[in-house]
């Protein structure tokens, strides 16, 4: 079933202890795409302006990732520059032009409508929102956030929330959204406010799966946790949550039923798209990436947590 | 088959967010052997004062755990005093009154020689050196140590290293011992030091265990990740790796064969005793515990963690 996601598509210029990299394609909506690419249809909603260019769209047409729905505006495409120079795990940015993102208003092709899964990646919950709202069909909405959008538009957040089943957000932004330093205390707050499944990404630890209450309160047993692939090297942590992202919703999609079984192997995917992504710079390890690679990873991930 | 442990038993006061106690029974040896005792014979070596009384040798004598090594000294206690005020993942440590452990000359009993298993908890290296050589039959040799022992002794730790099976320490100690940011890379530093595995606790996202380089370098292969449990509330974190590293080598003691099966089974043990140690005051929780508990919360770790 195909998947419409709406999210930033922009040019990176990345720093880490690896070396760095000017002008790279980047944004969450990309990221997420491509690695969902990989396992079902994939629709992108975005914005870029002229300096997107021939070499920017063959990663989508390479991966057959609808792009019709990604306006060209006049000027320039969103532009982000950060370092992890000090901190892998946490990029420092320096520069966030948002250039022609500044003024998007998400528009919906009509070839879109018939999506039954739907991504609203990190940006203004007003435009989550919208989205959301235009494609009131959808069978299952999963969204990311950040701490900007927890501290300073929490009222917009909430009002999104409440239309989301599953969010996916970091330790950090769990604990500053529910309010509370444990983390499980933490994430039964955030379950409150809407969605019917949070994914809380560790980084290199992996990620936990919580549920809200069902009838017989049994959300504590269906709580899951994927591990991440223990890395000998992390060459660019940019992109890594919205691959885990992709991964783990393209693969829902991909399946007849949404099963709890269904929902551990999602986990696991989403965990194996993200540690391709950190492998080489921006997009590059995505673009590079077969089913067969990830599918190997997967046994590897079974194999590094399984018992028998 | 039966376990020697060598190191401190003392008294801690202990301040986290949960309340606080008293000079409770406490020490790394105390830990691991109340852990320890649920899988197999454990049989203790250290030196107490005079004000270890009947209510400190309770707990010992309700697990069976062979007490004859812990020498009574003119004197007091070890004591330590730490709080978890600031910061539930690590102490703050208050006071360190090392009493009659600073003269602790250890003594094995001879009725501790036929033990096919020996665990050196975190004393000075000079000490587990000493130990582990006048043990020269033992079959597998574990060791715990920290920061202190890798900054101001690492001379005489480097000993212990190349004496060592397994080395139990955390994220923080793997990498300041093996020199490098990157978890994967100090790990292997560390296991050239010496020891065949090198199991690396995550707090409250687990644990990784690491293998040196087989004849074919099939060690990452072998790389084996245990969960924690998502807490609702830790009481108090103190013991919780040494309560892992008596759930690890308890539950390997026990079984007849080395297999690889034996040594996942084994981390996923070491978590699920550490998961008990942190929701009680001290070795409270594990004073209470039963093999049934444990072997519902492995269960319980398998289900968080397995696909199907």
């Amino acid at each position: 079933m195909a998947i419409t996601v709406v999210g930033s598509v922009a040019f990176d210029s990345i720093e880490t202890p690896a070396g760095r990299r000017e002008r790279c394609l980047g944004g969450a909506a990309t990221y997420f795409a491509l690695a969902a690419s990989f396992f079902t249809q994939v629709r992108v909603i975005a914005v870029v302006g002229e300096d997107f260019g021939p070499a920017e769209q063959a990663p989508f047409d390479a991966r057959s990732i609808d792009t019709q729905g990604i306006e060209r505006a006049a000027g320039k495409s969103f532009f982000w520059e950060g370092s992890y120079l000090e901190n892998l795990n946490e990029a420092k940015t320096r520069t966030t032009d948002l250039n022609v993102f500044g003024a998007f208003e998400p528009k919906i092709p009509d070839a879109y409508r018939d999506s039954e899964f739907l991504f609203l990646a990190n940006i203004d919950p007003v435009l989550q929102r919208r989205v959301r709202d235009a494609m009131p069909n959808v069978k299952l909405v999963a969204g990311d956030t950040m701490n900007y959008w927890i501290n300073d538009h929490k009222p917009a957040l909430l009002e999104v929330l409440r239309g989301l089943d599953i969010l996916l957000i970091n330790d950090t932004e769990t604990r500053t959204l529910g309010g509370d330093r444990n983390l499980v205390k933490a994430a039964r707050a955030v379950l409150a406010m809407g969605p019917r499944m949070l994914v809380v990404k560790h980084g290199e630890y992996g990620a936990t799966v919580f549920h809200a209450s069902g009838p017989n309160g049994e959300a504590a047993e269906r709580t899951f946790r994927a591990p991440a692939l223990p890395l000998e090297e992390v060459v660019d942590p940019t992109g890594a949550g919205d691959s885990f992202a992709g991964g783990f919703f393209g693969y829902l999609a991909s399946q007849n039923g949404l099963t709890p079984g269904a929902f551990r192997r999602a986990m696991f995917y989403g965990s194996v798209m993200g540690s391709f992504a950190v492998e080489r710079f921006g997009t590059e390890r995505l673009q590079l990436l077969t089913r067969h690679e990830i599918d190997a990873r997967f046994e590897q991930f079974r194999e590094l947590t399984h018992l028998d």
